[in-house]
């Protein structure tokens, strides 16, 4: 399984994956399923992907040899000939629909063993940065003020802290403390998730990618917030007066 | 959907399920999943149902047809009859696989439509108290103190907070305060679970029902449970320095 958050902000997104695969409980595997793609000072993207690792890498290899080559800023498939970001997640889409061409069939006679979901996220020129959720059939949905993230996979565990506190003007670092108590939460609770997690923070207007971390197990900060919350929450549970039987 | 928790504590155990049902979004109605019997003095039992409503209903109308008559406390299938709470718990798994019997082939051609889950707990005599999760398949495992607690139904969104506080050596009064936390997170993000909750709190070798509850939108033990958790959880995470971008 997996566990990836897509914010949109104010500021601008907050773009989080983990890294395990796994096929079965005992063939586990480490995956890189955040991905970036950048012309800076141009434009920015940011995919992360859940599902099935051969539909998801397949995705990733079409839109890759898109923008490679000498037309890599004309063709209708590449990311880098893009002039909007719904143009934009309308190529990843037809990616992912070229990747059911292709294997559809041979997956299964029912489209639910095709499995594969995105979060898309990005900033063309002077276009504001926006994020999509991108589904196995190509079609996608954008974030909005009122739900500005988007999660995949192993999502329900890590949700709560983000109905609460999700809010398009939270500051930057705000929203990545709140994505990381939401991967702890997910984490404690399911093997199939696991660290380190890849984290991006981008700003808004930037047009670059600054600030990129893959968090682990003895990432200082990601300690820090995993027992303080964990210390936190037992105070505020104290503090609640106790049912009267 | 459904969201039941059940607890087995040193002083006794916490029983709580929803009261939502839905067949499809526009199909919402409201059963008991919550149901109990008991010999005062002598035995008490507690059941939460999750599942398909025909099949376990039709579970307890079976346990309870085996606990009228004149044969009541001689019956192989009568949890009257019952020695042990182990007994207790095979009978139920009977009586769930009498209903397979019945009804399962005309549910479909695959086992998974046959859907229902059981957590059953329970005091006979001298015995200590017992909790048992009980599947479709008519077997169950038992809860022991590393794992004092089960969940039925929608049980993700609540789980994060019984793996962080649920203990064995937890007061009753806390106890029930936890497993409302729990259903507060459930009920905050997932529609198909619903007020008014049904929660027994049991008080170890009392062996008689003294305390079962519906909590609904109204009450103010609950109201301010989901109030006061949410402000601590806002400030807990405000005073959680933030992610240094």
């Amino acid at each position: 399984m997996t566990y990836c958050v897509g914010l949109l902000i104010d500021e601008g997104l907050v773009m989080a994956g983990d890294t395990r695969t796994n096929a079965g409980l005992d063939n586990v595997g480490k995956f890189k399923k955040l991905f970036t793609w950048a012309k800076e000072g141009e434009r920015v993207f940011m995919l992360l992907t859940a599902g099935n690792l051969a539909i998801t890498q397949a995705v990733i290899s079409l839109l890759n040899e898109a923008m490679t080559g000498p037309k890599a800023t004309k063709s209708a498939d590449s990311l880098f000939a893009a002039t909007t970001m719904f143009q934009a997640a309308r190529i990843v889409g037809k990616a992912i629909r070229q990747v059911r061409d292709i294997d559809g069939e041979h997956l299964g006679a029912n489209s639910e063993s095709f499995s594969a979901s995105f979060i898309f996220g990005g900033q063309i020129g002077k276009e504001r940065p926006r994020l999509f959720q991108i589904y196995a059939e190509g079609n996608f949905i954008e974030a909005t003020p009122d739900t500005p993230f988007f999660q995949i996979g192993e999502h329900k565990y890590g949700k709560p802290i983000l109905d609460r506190v999700a809010d398009a003007q939270m500051k930057l670092g705000e929203a990545a403390k709140m994505v990381l108590i939401s991967f702890d939460s997910t984490l404690r609770s399911n093997l199939s998730v696991g660290l380190p997690i890849d984290m991006l923070t981008y700003e808004k207007g930037s047009l670059k990618f600054e600030h990129v971390k893959r968090i682990g197990q003895d990432d200082p900060y990601f300690r820090m917030v995993s027992s303080e919350w964990s210390k936190a929450l037992r105070v505020a549970f104290r503090n609640i007066e106790p049912f009267d039987i």
